[in-house]
């Protein structure tokens, strides 16, 4: 188990009129949806190892399980901001923190914790996270 | 150009509510879904040929383009009845007019028309519609 | 704190094309869509008690938080059985356990809890939870 | 009728991966939600008369018909350009052409025309665009 202190990574989604629901807010699985663009994105832009370059090498994350806690709600107009930071990478699971703040407001909207497991797309089972790729999220 | 008179088939989806939006009614973009998911159910139990058989012979399905009349607005609660039938069968293109009623209710609530058309999943490319899907079809 | 036993209520969702990722199962988010209409559908039928009654009262239910824990995926053509089980009513917050499995499997594809909280539309603070909605609810 | 010449106005969707269906692809119904998204930006940020402005003002837009031609699919990673054009303006109805491109691409992706209708949130019925909206659509 890895005692090591990881980086905090963002990154912005503009919210969209399709995520807004009867109750005039962000509708609450759409948060995984954000999450899920901003790990994507972080994956390009601060672990330099887009998804593609996963599944060249035969491998995909899953997600295996995921916490949200609804503090307050986004709405149209607002731009999402999702910070994540690495708690344990451990096999063949990464566990991450998340938060999900309104641009221009230091409160947290949502916050949670994920894990996502890598799978090789050959046979479908977990994969050891090579240790490139951990290098890679050292960050 | 087929001059047949083919046959109305139907499927009914219900409205969950992560399709209604701020308006308090089905999102408008959702009446798209509910035309595929009708098509596909139709597959099955009108046309006898489910996607997966497509799959299997290398082929599938491509909107080509599509044209939607909102005339009123379903809403929670309410059953989707989609209705569709084939206008024409013309080479790689299947041409249909559908109408979407509310269940219980004889009002439409949106119609229009789409263009269906068959592709090769080895090289992408509009593929003329075998004889025996035409008959399938031809109901 | 409640000691009873709540009755575990059900509701069958059809997986629809949109549900599907690029993975070719059903998207992560979108089992808290199929949460969300199951728990719709069972107020209905198993509560006897439809949201709109809530929102006549003046009062909505917010999600305060949900953990998912994703076994298996569901595909297209499956029917999710959504099961559901009140495992603690408290002030304005009910906590639900709930399994998600493919009809005709008895495997669990995804299981969770959820915490629901009961809301005032008038000035959008928790609302303890009325004695004639927790005998409706204690089933 | 306008025999104006009406500006093309335009906006950029960055693709999620929600918005990516079993075929890899951008999926079709997600098309209406960018155009969708970019007319609520090019409110603010080209007519300078957001929708929480027509709300105020007891009105709000609903589609009347859209036709979307689907020519390329976008994919993940690709930005959408989405490009509209007012072409009439006539009672209730603002008439639009649009075109949807990939960001760094001049080939077009869909393309198609919609009518959205402006209907007052007291009555339900299309009201008469005001002649101060019609200037500020004038650019």
């Amino acid at each position: 188990m890895s005692e090591k202190i990881y980086s905090v990574v963002e990154a912005e989604i503009k919210v969209r009129p399709d995520d807004i629901d009867m109750n005039n807010h962000v509708h609450y699985s759409k948060y995984l949806d954000y999450l899920l663009t901003a790990r994507y994105e972080q994956m390009i832009k601060d672990y330099k190892m887009p998804m593609q370059e996963f599944i060249d090498r035969g491998l995909t994350w899953f997600a295996k399980s995921v916490t949200l806690n609804f503090k307050r709600a986004l709405a149209l107009g607002d731009v999402a901001v999702v910070k994540a930071q690495i708690k344990e990478i451990h096999g063949a699971v990464v566990k991450i923190d998340f938060w999900i703040l309104k641009k221009g407001s230091d409160k947290i909207y949502v916050d949670g914790s994920g894990e996502f497991m890598l799978i090789s797309l050959t046979n479908g089972r977990p994969q050891r996270i090579p240790q490139d790729v951990i290098e890679k999220y050292s960050i």
